[in-house]
């Protein structure tokens, strides 16, 4: 849930209009004027301040309907970028807390989930990946999860926003140390720029480590940013895209999952885990391969367990492992009727 | 997470001071008049009247430095009970709401994913369950997923506040429907006393549907308490306890554990799930067997697919599965660091 790398398909999608109400992510500050204009006069900038108990909370305005707030300990930078609100506090029962454009991204307490899973579930389903792309992904996180693997020889990542990477690497050193590794190639520019010049069927793995696919980041779920991605990959190579919340957005899962299909002619799976500061308390993945060697995401037939000095390399493995890949994959009974999900 | 059935153990056991911080969950309303007289003026017994936008939120304080809010469409009924505040609104996200005393107990949208699991987990490890026994659950959920099992002979529930069974059959006739089962015995009163006056090795299963085991319920993890469960229970017979939320009490749970494998002679187990407004979006279960005929709580013996009705039974099951019971068995790696839940 990283940067905004892709702002610009080429495409002519975005149109707030189309956005079903309950994808409508109420975007805080500084996006939508209007949404500060209607704030309570104790909610500025997205912050609640509770002057009577002399408590702030950083109020996350999710979906329509619903909010999540954590109590704020020290604001630790706030700036605004070429790109986006950056902001770090540091919260009394997460960690830090890294905000931008109002939308929590990730907190030190439970990052582990989303980039572990978004790293290894492809990593650990394909054999010796080489090459890796990530775009987003500008903290360092992912960075980190895909250092582990010892058979990986070049990791690209394109991230549009360096106050991303520099504010990373100021506050989140366990994060940035994901660009530490010397097989790390930083691109900072467009993801989408970044895609379209990529030479077909260069990489293994591309991760899309993105912002939501809803409002300015809805190209991420059309047709031509998926066949772009599928043309960078090699045949029976891997892709993982963030995917929202079963709970929430099943519509929307299921735009992206058609439209995979219709893309990748391997495989197309979803998958989840719990993120407690994430909307619902789920964030879901898309895993699709491209035509070539059979790739099935059920079973991680590259375990993290046995790649050489993984589970310790810089900082233990907090969150995944092979049966958690087994069993994230399932989904309940509810999803399955709304989303074919196989 | 339902009603205040399990009030007095008849052991000395509740106290503050004992509680770690992470679980002292805040009671916002009118449990604790601190709480209400350090809240910001907006924030009227647990709610968050936003007066500039004419919105209303159900500010739900969960466990300190977070909280969880829900926009209120419509107050439907609050009153105060024999024991406990009893509120119900109609929100604009997650249908109607039930709240006792400032704590959210369940929604329209997500309750099918608690009632259906802690029902099911315990009833499809073993084979024909006849006798059934529920503590707490006075809205009637678990009573009509215990009642898709066409073995259960009888459903003897015991909850102690009234109120909520009244609520429950003008607000929520989905749950409520499980007294209409002719199954079903309903004992008004106190769970601890009960259970201490059932007759050794009744019933097959035990589920305790009850407050979260902090502040008054703290019993709920003591010894005595897991004793009177496991002395009424058969040889091979079955608990299953609510046990909160892995990402924020793995102390509590371990304590848990500890204490129910020195009771249980069977085996003990810890499964989740996702239910997106409760702490964390996750909930946990304890699942105990007696000495006897082995359990094994990984393999659904009895599988709900198989029990002649049952995905149909008044209402269509809607989350669970016997998959989904393999799955949320296992854990990530960080808790089983912490915990011990295999």
């Amino acid at each position: 849930m990283e940067g905004d790398a892709v702002k610009d398909l080429g495409v002519h999608t975005t149109n707030g209009a189309n956005i079903p109400s309950c994808c409508l992510k109420a975007r805080a500050f500084p996006i939508d004027p209007a949404v500060e204009a209607n704030c309570h006069p104790t909610v500025v900038s997205g912050w609640f301040s509770d002057k009577a108990a002399k408590k702030m909370y950083f109020n996350n305005p999710m979906w329509p309907g619903e909010a999540h707030s954590l109590e704020v300990e020290k604001i630790l930078f706030k700036e605004k970028s070429e790109y986006q609100e950056v902001l770090v506090f540091e919260s009394t029962s997460y960690g830090k807390v890294l905000v931008l454009d109002g939308i929590l991204q990730l907190t030190e307490k439970d990052e582990c989930a989303y980039q572990e899973m978004i790293a290894h579930l492809p990593l650990c389903s394909i054999e010796s990946p080489k090459k890796v792309l990530v775009l987003g992904g500008g903290d360092g996180g992912v960075l980190r999860e895909v250092s582990r693997h010892s058979s990986v020889e070049s990791i690209d990542i394109c991230e549009i926003d360096k106050m991303v990477i520099d504010v990373s690497k100021k506050f989140f050193p366990e994060l940035a140390l994901g660009f530490e590794d010397p097989r790390v190639h930083l691109h900072v520019g467009d993801a989408v720029e970044f895609i379209r010049n990529t030479p077909p069927g260069k990489y293994d793995a591309i991760i899309v480590d993105s912002s939501d696919p809803v409002g300015p980041a809805l190209e991420l779920v059309e047709k031509p940013f998926f066949e772009m991605l599928a043309r960078a990959l090699r045949p029976g190579g891997v892709l993982c895209n963030m995917a929202e919340s079963m709970w929430l957005h099943t519509h929307l899962i299921q735009d992206m999952i058609n439209v995979c299909r219709e893309i990748f002619k391997g495989s197309v799976h979803y998958a989840w885990t719990s993120v407690p500061t994430y909307p619902s308390g789920v964030i879901g993945f898309i895993l699709c391969s491209t035509d070539g060697p059979t790739v099935d995401f059920k079973i991680p037939i590259n375990p993290i367990e046995k790649v050489e000095g993984a589970l310790e390399h810089r900082r233990e493995l907090k969150f995944y492992n092979s049966q958690l890949q087994i069993l994230c994959r399932k989904c309940c009974q509810a999803f399955q009727k709304y989303i074919d999900m196989v």
